[in-house]
């Protein structure tokens, strides 16, 4: 299986609202809730492509509660969360008639010591069963900045595959522990780096620890520099529509491909293909399967291996 | 004990944000959640004065048990709610750092037939160690219009004095099955009766069934219309607050003065200054005990008692 991390898991709630006007009262006319945190995201997406796959991180509260009891009728996910004392989060993002989103994030939980403790044993048996492992998202309170870095040495010691996807300081810290793969967006590279011109600041990434950086250029697609070569992979044509989890489904895309030993220029097209589907579907961080075959064989990757 | 009915139960979110703005996204600094819904609300009011309560209504899924845990940590209010197979509402209030609140109230579950009649057996059951009961708050879908009229008959079968705090058409049936008490505000006063003067209006309402009419003016404090005779209070000095409860807590005023059998003066000189001081609480919908108590004896009440 793929073993996805989400230390902050977040309830996902959505309201559709006709207009949204500070200070008046709004009547909301939809509500959706879904399990979210990238690593949900992630294994929501591997598991549409048909990999199996294991989610753990925190959850606790009744809303902990809520999102594991719709996770467990979400198929092909397998919860390995590991219950807090502390309450999940919930995201209210509320969609007026613009289609354009208003957010609101509650903190998450504060970690206790021997609830990171517990964590790190449940991670290192998982380990034991993964073909992969990817970290996702930002870190909640209580645990320490380094703590990515400490699941990336674990997950070489056993030997899985390790892609790394946060930013700041736990991004630091986690690529100077030599993950396999990172996945910053522009910002993330430019925070990392000091550079705003990607080519450089992915080789610099790599310098700093990383055997691989996937950058991802928002509409403009990916950038992969790797051990074996550098490539491009762009979508067909400019797309407009909602961006929430399209870099979780590009990671989805990178972390299949990886498992399955598709060579580079595939597994671009893939998260390339996967990341337009997500940004053209109807419901913000799932995607579109018919847009996604149609794009994947459609998306342009240039670049080259380097020489053996 | 004192009865209180919620139909439309929900479970009360409070976020403070810095500054709402349309299509970006805030960080929530501070969550607070509660036992929401009118019923409810009077219930927590007449517990702080004294009084035991139980309360009944619907409450269903993952928000329903939240609030069911939240009201099992409530002293003095005892939980008869009647579960149902939807989910109780949310309302999210957000506040930002001028004072103001955006409101986003989620749509209420729809109850089943079979649900209603359940609740009905709850309801008479309860009744029988009532000594009062207060019906709250709007219908939630799949509950006839005409319910607080049944309820209302119910009541006085069993020789249980009931008051009646709705609007709209709920209100218009309700008043017809004679209800022993009535609490509109003027907007609802207007609608029922087409009059914008509360005097005459609040004799019309009589007419139309309720024996005792106590219409709320805001700040101005309570209108009263009795079989004994008619009364004014008004609050010593206006207030500037968060009006949200201050209803609830009249009608937790008027309510618990009836089954301690004050005279009229006294009920209303207690309702309003427990409205009084919810509206000068820092919390939303609680009230501010000292500032009640400095009130309660400088409310003004005007009128006259009819001869007898």
């Amino acid at each position: 299986m793929i073993l996805t991390v989400t230390l902050n898991t977040a309830l996902d709630i959505t309201y559709r609202v006709r207009n949204l006007t500070p200070h008046a009262s709004h009547r909301v006319t939809e509500v959706t809730e879904r399990p979210g945190g990238k690593g949900l995201n992630v294994a929501r997406v591997l598991a549409a492509l048909g990999h199996e796959a294991t989610v753990t991180g925190f959850a606790g509260g009744t809303t902990g509660r809520a999102l594991r009891e719709r996770l467990a009728h979400t198929t092909g996910v397998v919860d390995a969360l590991v219950p807090v004392e502390g309450t999940t989060r919930r995201t209210v993002a509320v969609v007026d008639a613009t289609g354009d989103t208003t957010q609101l994030n509650e903190p998450g939980p504060a970690i206790a010591p021997a609830e990171w403790s517990a964590f790190q044993e449940v991670y290192e048996d998982l380990l034991g069963s993964a073909s992969a492992v990817a970290l996702c998202g930002s870190l909640p309170q209580g645990v320490p900045v380094g703590a990515y870095a400490g699941l990336v040495r674990a997950a070489r010691a056993a030997h899985v595959p390790v892609l790394l996807d946060t930013s700041g300081e736990p991004l630091r810290r986690g690529v100077a522990a030599r993950p396999d793969l990172v996945k910053p967006n522009t910002e993330e590279l430019a925070e990392l780096t000091g550079s705003h011109e990607p080519s450089r600041a992915t080789r610099d990434v790599r310098r700093r620890g990383a055997h691989t950086v996937v950058a991802s250029l928002g509409p403009e697609g990916l950038l992969a520099h790797t051990a074996e070569g550098r490539w491009r992979a762009a979508p067909p044509r400019r797309v407009r529509g909602n961006p929430t989890g399209a870099g979780d489904s590009a990671v989805a895309g990178l972390l299949s491909g990886l498992v399955e030993r598709l060579p580079w220029p595939e597994r671009l097209a893939r998260a390339v293909a996967l990341s337009t589907a997500t940004v053209l579907a109807p419901v913000a961080g799932e995607f579109d399967r018919a847009v996604y075959e149609e794009l994947v064989g459609r998306v342009r990757v240039t670049g080259e291996a380097d020489a053996a």
